[in-house]
């Protein structure tokens, strides 16, 4: 095992003391990067840099090396998991993800194979070890997989949506079809992330990008209960360590408590409430990750540090927060600008932990 | 003046005993309704009907008719203030609107007048005055606008967004010309709906759909402010009445009590937050519209009237619920579903009156 140097990022989640606050920014491996369209170019389509575990360690390691993030995140993508359980995956171009063949029955759902992470996904296993020897101690890797209920979405909705009828239609015609797919995926994403922590990955997130469409009764039945089903199998000690869980809905913020009570070590926090208020709600029993708003990094250089400052001081003199966007950068950030957030967060957030 | 028969929502906006809780449905003359599809074609395009004073008259009422709702929703288009105010605006066909020559400096938004709403906008009075007559006092018209950063987003966009990086690129870069451009919308919005009461509109309602993609900070700054101001302009009472206005920001449930200060009588619920949740926050100052998700209009009759009762019941034995959609009904619902949902509203709620 190579010796960790820059170990903020694991110490934040588990609200120990830092000389200052840990930065990285969801979605840091991307477009926004010319490093990170030349290294595409070469791979080809989305997918197959997915599935290029050399190409894929090259741009997780891009925003290390250019912006001084303080946690490398595997570079995947989250729909890799249902296209592991046999269901054929499109990205085409200047569009979102398709699924030729949605998910619309409960035949569909029972056919579909809990997949072993090791086989079916052994090219994100082979990323997660290139990118661990790459990084050599530099700072730590943080694995992911999307949640049950934001697999679900996509794979009923055969890709994105703005009504969501197709999935919330199941979920309210057909509960028990829901929870069928629901428990499958869930068991599916704790085998994927365990897969992902035995191979390296030292902490995990788990991202429920469309929780927040949800009531707060359908949230814990049909989102949060599958977040808890997996956190409840997963590894929590590796390589001598704590491997926290990093807990994300967007649009959740109506939920933090319940959010907190998961079983997670860190709640991620978007852009829609102040930190300072999530704090005093749940800052107590678990780290919290955020959450300047993400179309801050267009503005001008002045601002992006004003707004870094203001967060700073809104979290105020504590252990337990992971500085990031509440969501992840856009493609039309000037890269300065994410440079200078980086920048901002290092050279303002010491005076906070004195 | 004609009596009003049927004065439940009006009652329920000021907290007044109801035999029965009232209920309508935003965008409930839409394209859901094969009536509202037919007389659109009659019409040409949508804006064509937006301007059509017969014809948005009859689409008004399509839904008294076909669904009992207890109120009537002017048919209009919260972007024909911005056309007014000079602005090119079209709808293509399948496509959102668009505002091919985008507000992009100081000096585009010092150009913009304040549309006098008699001249600039006197199809949307002649539709309302159409209206009052045609309703001949079965239900109250409700007159509503879109809130000055809702409009703001459109006129700087262009158009709809995923990302807002120029709405809010100005907003943080020039905050000056975002508060000329806002000030501006106010006091046009103030104008439109003041004329749209003194023609025969007997409640106003604010749609404030994009506030909820704001920090709280500058929600409060940037999009509550203006809002406030508006409220401070308007007419209270009118015909003998007083004239509720209702504030609905989407995805705006974390900031209740600032919205629930702002001098409005209704507050507006999505369905992120559970409407007993939402009393207990501010229940007693205002009242509260909502709260069914749009996507529940997908589930089986049986299924809906469920969810009718269930929030029927944590509403519980009290004044002030109008009961509707967290969000506008979306155009692949089944007539009969929506049928369906103003029956169980009727029937179920009597019980909680006595």
């Amino acid at each position: 095992m190579t010796e960790l140097h820059n170990d903020l990022f694991l110490r934040a989640c588990l609200r120990q003391p830092v000389e200052r606050t840990p930065v990285w920014m969801m979605r840091q491996a991307g477009r926004y990067l010319a490093e990170y369209r030349e290294t595409r170019k070469r791979a080809g389509g989305f997918l197959d840099l997915c599935k290029n575990p050399e190409l894929a360690c090259e741009v997780t390691l891009q925003p290390i090396d250019i912006l001084g993030a303080d946690a490398a995140i595997l570079f995947s993508d989250i729909l890799v998991v249902p296209e592991a359980m046999g269901m054929e995956l499109t990205f085409g171009a200047g569009e979102g993800p398709k699924f030729p063949a949605p998910i619309a029955s409960r035949a569909d759902v029972e056919r579909l194979p809990v997949p072993d992470p090791e086989q079916e996904l052994d090219y994100v296993m082979a990323a997660v070890r290139a990118i661990r020897r790459a990084l050599a101690g530099r700072v730590p890797l943080i694995g992911f997989s999307g949640s049950p209920w934001t697999l679900a979405t996509y794979m009923v909705e055969g890709g994105g949506s703005k009504t969501f009828s197709k999935v919330k239609g199941m979920m309210f015609n057909d509960p028990d079809t829901m929870h069928l797919l629901l428990a499958k995926l869930a068991d599916a994403v704790a085998a994927y992330l365990n897969a992902q922590i035995a191979n390296g990955a030292q902490a995990v997130q788990i991202f429920d990008t469309w929780g927040g469409i949800l009531t707060t009764r359908d949230y814990r039945e049909f989102s949060l209960r599958y977040m808890r089903r997996i956190i409840e199998q997963l590894t929590r000690e590796h390589e001598g360590r704590r491997v926290p869980v990093i807990l994300y809905t967007k649009g959740g913020m109506g939920w933090l408590e319940d959010i907190a009570a998961s079983g997670c070590d860190v709640v991620g926090l978007d852009w829609t409430i102040d930190i300072d208020r999530a704090r005093a709600r749940i800052g107590d029993r678990v780290a919290l990750q955020g959450n300047m708003d993400p179309a801050m990094l267009y503005a001008r250089p002045a601002r992006i540090r004003e707004e870094v400052r203001d967060i700073l001081r809104r979290f105020g003199h504590h252990n337990g927060h992971i500085f990031n966007l509440g969501h992840g950068i856009t493609p039309d950030v000037p890269r300065e600008h994410a440079i200078e957030f980086f920048r901002a967060v290092r050279e303002e957030s010491p005076v906070f932990h004195r």
